[in-house]
């Protein structure tokens, strides 16, 4: 996972431990805003603390609005940043239950799911009640643009899921449509808590624009990994359930790509397959022509063209830990 | 229904007519703020105007904008206002989009829902746009201070929206509980319309205050009337599916009230009838003691609690406009 990756390299680092001991405070600041006087409500919200792992969102926050500056002290770091690092958890959780919901999916992170615990109709609500929260706790920041941002990055990330759902089962979903899907779905809320994390640090429009660069190019490559993860990889060691996309119809990278280097006969075999949701004669295609190489290297890319954006970035710790989470987002294997 | 009311009330009245047109605008700014790149978005969004009917939380905005200074010239009402009028019918939208799948209905307004059209992974999505292009929408204005108010609204129906949801099929549920579930889910959008009216038109705090209990008051009763046209109304009068409350097991005004009056023998016949979805039973139950006419009561008070908050108001033609609208959230029949 993205997180043991940081923890694991970082561990011994000063940064390292500064990001750590800000996520706490992230966490604090996430769980307070989510308290109401139903305790229905607030066991529900309890029940996402098993949701959350990562924190890529919030992290990148911090760290952006510390390699903006150059700074390596937890100093630069205002409730601001913290405040907009739990707000981005909050947008994220809330599509993480909503997605559940598109993917019927009933295992996350090893837990059960709420649309699994408590249909869903409480997993819509409670959906909705996590997005109106974080655009309020956004508010509370008295800052319009960063109001204005916000809603921006959630329309578009909107945009992508609807576009997604209308092109379940289309069969001739080209490598365009996909990445754009993916860039809107999730590139385009990495890429605003990079770029967001600079403007609160009030830097050049120039270092926010790069940051977001940044951001959309690590977020689009991550959920080029998780499509591939949810292709190949297991329940058990992914904590979440696998094989959803071929279930549901969703073309993900490895298919468009194998369907496309396919004679027209094999191309006919695959479609079926496809139609019937079947691993295994899918598996036995990609044998032929092998399109999880080529996934990784197109990942692989974006990771390289995500670092290239911030080599003019001031040099410091905070530079050098998001260069290794650039990493972290291919080589983690859940 | 209430804008037809209004219509036949103040169509040879100015103030009708400026309204119309205000609303004209209105409906401009959310179309246009609708639009996105993707053509079965665009889709989807023009099918919610057929939703659209009695447009009664946009005319609170700008009436109650109207009333707070005394005018009766649309030369007082701002962008701001219209802008504001159109965010929280997109809220309204989103819930209504949202409440068809909790409520499994698939007849809104005469016209299908989009989760019987489209399904309710959709509909989850399409909600979530909307919400998502309201708090848009409403950073377009720029201050900080309608936005935190804005959030705190759509947290409060969340948590309506979700104690209802825990309280299905509780046999028990008392009026007060009832009470305040029906001031979260609808009572609070509709006194924040009036207040946020009088808020933009920068008028003092206790004016503000003054419109916020006559929304939260005619709100309510307008729930409760809603809640009776479902249990008693039919559908081609309604335009939408009826009975749906007590298919979900959720116990309103009249039969809290029904079970209360009854003995404890003909209350197991009650709780019976409840369980088994029996309309017809609890038809001849009601028939022992008729609680519709004490909800109605009910429903009336409430107006006339919320007709004397805005007595001490400026006088004026914008002020008689609210006063009648009040009387049509009970008088309507669908």
């Amino acid at each position: 996972m993205t997180l043991s990756l940081i923890e694991t390299a970082m561990a011994q680092k000063p940064l390292g431990r500064i990001i750590s001991g800000q996520l706490e405070l992230v966490s604090d600041i996430f769980e307070n805003h989510l308290v109401s006087d139903d305790e229905d409500l607030n066991s529900l919200c309890r029940h996402l603390e098993r949701y959350r792992g990562k924190m890529l969102r919030p992290t990148l926050v911090l760290i952006s609005g510390m390699a903006a500056t150059g700074s390596d002290s937890e100093e630069s770091l205002t409730d601001r940043h913290r405040i907009l690092a739990a707000v981005v958890e909050m947008i994220h959780m809330a599509t993480l239950v909503h997605d559940d919901i598109l993917d019927e999916s009933e295992v996350r992170r090893g837990g059960v799911t709420i649309n699994a615990l408590s249909g869903n109709d409480v997993a819509v609500m409670l959906g909705d009640y996590l997005i109106s929260k974080s655009f309020h706790l956004c508010s509370t920041m008295g800052d319009p643009k960063i109001n204005l941002a916000l809603g921006e990055v959630t329309n578009t990330l909107c945009e992508g899921e609807v576009i997604q759902l209308h092109r379940r089962n289309d069969i001739d979903l080209s490598e365009e449509t996909y990445l754009d899907i993916v860039g809107r779905k999730t590139g385009s809320l990495i890429g605003a808590c990079c770029r967001l994390g600079g403007v609160i640090s009030g830097v050049d429009d120039s270092i926010c624009r790069a940051l977001e660069s940044f951001g959309t190019n690590i977020g689009t490559a991550f959920q080029i990994k998780d499509d591939l993860l949810d292709l190949i990889g297991d329940t058990k060691t992914i904590g979440k359930t696998v094989g959803r996309d071929l279930d549901l119809g969703k073309l993900t990278l490895p298919l468009i790509r194998l369907r496309m280097a396919l004679s027209e006969e094999d191309r006919s075999l695959f479609d079926e397959a496809v139609r019937a949701r079947d691993r295994a004669r899918l598996q036995s295609l990609m044998d032929r022509s092998n399109p999880l190489e080529s996934t990784i290297a197109t990942a692989n890319e974006l990771v390289g063209s995500a670092k290239d954006e911030i080599r003019n970035l001031p040099a410091g710790p905070a530079v050098d830990l998001m260069l290794e989470l650039a990493d972290g987002v291919i080589t983690r294997d859940a």
